[in-house]
């Protein structure tokens, strides 16, 4: 998916989310989804980690492309769905920690949010050469990609 | 992945747990990281019911697709690793609502997780059919392989 498709999916968003009330999903749900989708990948990521980086659970390269698919599957499941711009504050599990910056320039937001995307499939295709080695740089790409949405977007805890 | 497969995983899953202490998760996190993992496959269960059941979002094939595809990738990412043995209490996001039964027939609890992925599978194969009737009967059956499961195994809140 291109950057500019990217955005115009995000901007189009906006608008199917305020123009649906039925469909549209509480802000608390939309926020505990996203908590939910992070820390999934997370998850997924923490795996994939222990097997490629830290080496302290035998390299299976099967459960490894798996890990691979859940996180670029979470990628690229339109999650701007999840950031309505009445999402800045609320509490999904816990209170949100988006910065009000998300919304500011949504053509940056949106070249963080394909970045990301892209990182994640090419971590699916370092996963399909069954090469650890590979996997362990492309994880490393992968997680500053995350990072590039964290500094200016997420709140500390 | 065949019922017996998923069994063998499943204890084989435990056994790695059990040994690798350093890469072993927390509790907590195994408890989040299944009540993040069932939030995000019911928020994409619930978009794709508001396109292809309830009505109160224009069908687009695209997005159906990639969400049925998510769920498929939550569903293969090797569940187990999240139900260790001494995670049947314990709190994530909340406290965790599995039930001692879950353990108590690993063969029958296999075959349950098996027919959810099985399940789960097949509805991406009936998105990428792009039919919206195709997509909601699969829906339905995916749906009861979630309460399959969630009968037995999920206390009431």
């Amino acid at each position: 998916m291109s950057i500019r498709l990217i955005v115009v999916s995000m901007a189009a968003t906006a608008t199917l989310i305020a123009g649906l009330a039925m469909a549209s999903p509480s802000v608390e749900d939309q926020i505990k989804a996203r908590q939910s989708a992070y820390t999934f990948m997370a998850w997924n990521m923490g795996l994939i980690r222990a097997q490629v980086i830290d080496e302290d659970m035998p390299f299976n390269p099967d459960q490894v492309r798996a890990w691979a698919n859940a996180i670029a599957a979470v990628a690229n499941s339109n999650m701007s769905l999840m950031f309505g711009p009445d999402t800045v504050q609320g509490t999904g599990w816990k209170p949100t920690r988006l910065r009000p910056e998300f919304f500011e320039d949504m053509s940056r937001t949106g070249e963080i949010a394909g970045n990301f995307i892209r990182q994640a499939n090419a971590l699916v295709e370092a996963a399909e050469t069954g090469d650890p080695a590979a996997i362990a740089a492309q994880v490393r790409q992968t997680g500053e990609a995350c990072g590039a949405c964290h500094r200016p977007f997420r709140a500390p805890e």
